[in-house]
């Protein structure tokens, strides 16, 4: 069974930039599934901020398997119903892929609790993205470095959690470095942030790029079947403690009380 | 120079609940102030959900090291700039723990961007806490284990992120496990959950409960300056970039302007 | 393709003692490759102590993709010189998972860089398994908790470097709790630890015990080529720099001279 | 009461050749010393490869609550006695810090249980060092990045575990990254790396390098007694549970009978 990728696209630049337009005349979401639908395993469809509910229902989050979030100029426009709605299905199982400007995006800060920020400059200059933790399923295949002609220079510090694993590391010909792939996992979702891809470059027609893609698509997906009730705490009564015991000492609680939140 | 702690008490199970009226007069910040300011190195207040601002106001956060939360039943009643405040005192510098059913305050949920859900049962059995990491600061002096009479059953899965370190384990009467003492930094915030604390039972008159928050304030205490302006996203100008670049390609942004967010 | 799996037995005890060539009359291995090999995706093999090179010459585990280790009672009879191999391959991307007494097997310990000591108890007590990352593949499938009626005891703490994931988390009867599934990454080799599994209790035959087997092949599998030249500390010439630079200041190596090591 | 910090220095380069003797007429040890011993709160003395026991016996072990470990040309002439003596007292929790080409020192490697291997340059290349976790007590008072003009590159992939923390990462001129400072904890004692301190440039010198030296030894300091017996596995004998138990099923030790190992 193919794993069933959306790729969000926030669709401003592509409508406003004649040179964004150019490098991705059916949208960056548009190349970049169509960069995962090289691979007979992946079926990748698109969403984006016009869309009614942003193109991210209830019913196609649940049919979801990995979400990708590329956002820049209208991260303040996402609803935050839609926000807390993806959140609780990463939470359940979902893998969820943030793309370079998506570290300011409501959806990873959501995920993260930290300001997400970093320092950044738009001068085209060079990046080498090193790979730190060879053997990784994400950097499957990968060179031990490959460069970008032209990309955004984005530098520490990048305010996110310590991630699981740090996957990659760029170097910048400004003299900047930058975490360039992290992995976190928030509940049962799997999550990679990865930092190339400013939208006046024709980063995602990298091949490269495209392949690490395709590989954090297959890297997060959880085929287990997606958790219900991942925010729910339930009491387990006295009477179906799994050891006998005997209730003690004074009670907040009736019996059957729902508790505080 | 002391630590300064701060510990905000919801304050209304003392207001409301003979028991816990009875256990506790001064309240549950008062009996936890009172626990720490017998270290000579601390200085502890308090602070509660009744108080302007929730006695949390900017001035007094710029001049807290460590700030303590204790709330259970109007979690909802926390006012979310005050929410939005601490957690950037937190990212700035300012240390944080979350104690029992603060798991569900808004202030822990936020910084740890998941549900924080867990099971639970009120029927005063008896908890075992081992230390699973001998040689933390937080379990200085502490044997390998305690035990407290009557707990709050609090059981796995807790639905929190992979800790930076489990500094605790407990053990329930009934049957049930969970992690009992977790570290995180979130920026520059040093951030430690500690499950024990239910409001009819007198846990926070336990000494080693009481050493163990001693502990966890020196450890959460970060002796550097406050960061200022930590989601902040500071543009490095192409002029002033470290190694000599040339600006190349398309550019989206006009110099001297802002980044989007 | 099936992923290959050898596991290792000890086969000491299965030789000496009746309770347990009894309960494993094909070895404790062999009842583990039983259990593995139920999955059409894993093909199991075994390999014992007494074999040649402990059945794990070179051209072996150059076929092998998860090598599952059981080992108590003579750790001290395996040869420095497979283990190191051992540990070559599982930095180079084989798969290890480490089973019950091998925590205190040269392999496990070599890996870990830590003491992995414990406290146990054999009083053929209740053990109940916590899941605390559901959601995580080794927990695929499984009830949130299961029990085994007879378990030796582990107890905490358990000194081995803090994990990636804490997968699962003992409660044992006599008052105890141990983290019971950890996971690790050396080089590009998972690793998992897995606590159950005393020789004198018929652990492997439990249904439960066995998919987690399963689960922790599936997820140990690193599907990369194996990685070659994993200890090598190579040389980049100034002249094959990827950015241009003029060597500067005093040298202690001669050109094409190796590092020390 | 002050920090009793040792620098083990393996003295070689220092005696044979005429560079490294001209930066470093009291040894790279004798120069980093007398950096720790700028603060008031260390006390620092030195110990050498050439000494008896390498300088550090037992007693001098015992005595001392961090170890600052250089090597280079000599990491096979130290005795595994003494590598073995030094680990277990990190695990019982004394601090180790790990200068530059000591990632390929016995130590280093026995207690991270990797290759750590690396790539390298030797062409006095710029290094410029980012500040990844800003607030973290290494970085205490420092920039958010500064500058050696002339350092050994070193470069990713660097062999070792994923670490607690990632302090700073390097950027090199030459176009490569390095994970330049990293975070450990091995049974009760802090470890951290630190990349920069090649022989032939003054490295030891700078003020920010002598800096983080500083901040390092304080953070490696574990304040708790020495722990015994860590590599001990204790049995807690049926008589002796915290909760009452009957021992059930058949046993493979006698009573009061050590565990195998």
């Amino acid at each position: 069974m193919q794993i069933r990728a959306v790729v969000w696209g926030e669709n401003v630049h592509e409508q406003t930039n004649e040179v964004v337009a150019g490098i991705y005349p059916d949208g960056i979401h548009g190349a970049i599934a169509a960069a995962l639908n090289q691979d007979a395993g992946i079926s990748a469809t698109t969403a984006t901020l016009q869309e009614a509910e942003h193109g991210l229902p209830e019913a196609r989050l649940a049919e979801t398997d990995v979400l990708l979030w590329w956002g820049h100029a209208a991260h303040g426009d996402v609803d935050d119903a839609v926000v807390e709605r993806v959140a609780e299905h990463v939470w359940s199982g979902m893998g969820l892929i943030a793309l370079h400007s998506s570290h300011f995006s409501k959806i990873f800060k959501r995920l993260m609790g930290t300001p997400c920020s970093l320092t950044w400059r738009e001068a085209g200059e060079r990046e080498r993205i090193w790979v730190t933790t060879p053997g990784h399923p994400i950097a499957e295949g990968l060179p031990d470095h490959f460069e970008l002609d032209h990309e955004e220079m984005y530098g520490e510090p990048f305010r996110v959690p310590e991630p699981l694993e740090t996957v990659f590391i760029g170097w910048f010909q400004g003299g900047e470095v930058f975490r360039a792939g992290l992995t976190y996992r928030r509940g049962c979702g799997q999550i990679f942030y990865f930092q190339p891809g400013h939208e006046t470059y024709p980063t995602y027609h990298d091949a490269t790029v495209q392949q690490v893609l395709r590989n954090a698509v297959r890297w997060a997906h959880n085929p287990a079947q997606r958790l219900a009730d991942v925010t729910d705490a339930p009491n387990r009564p006295v009477d179906a403690a799994l050891e006998p015991i005997e209730e003690k000492g004074p009670k907040l609680h009736k019996p059957g009380e729902a508790g505080f939140r």
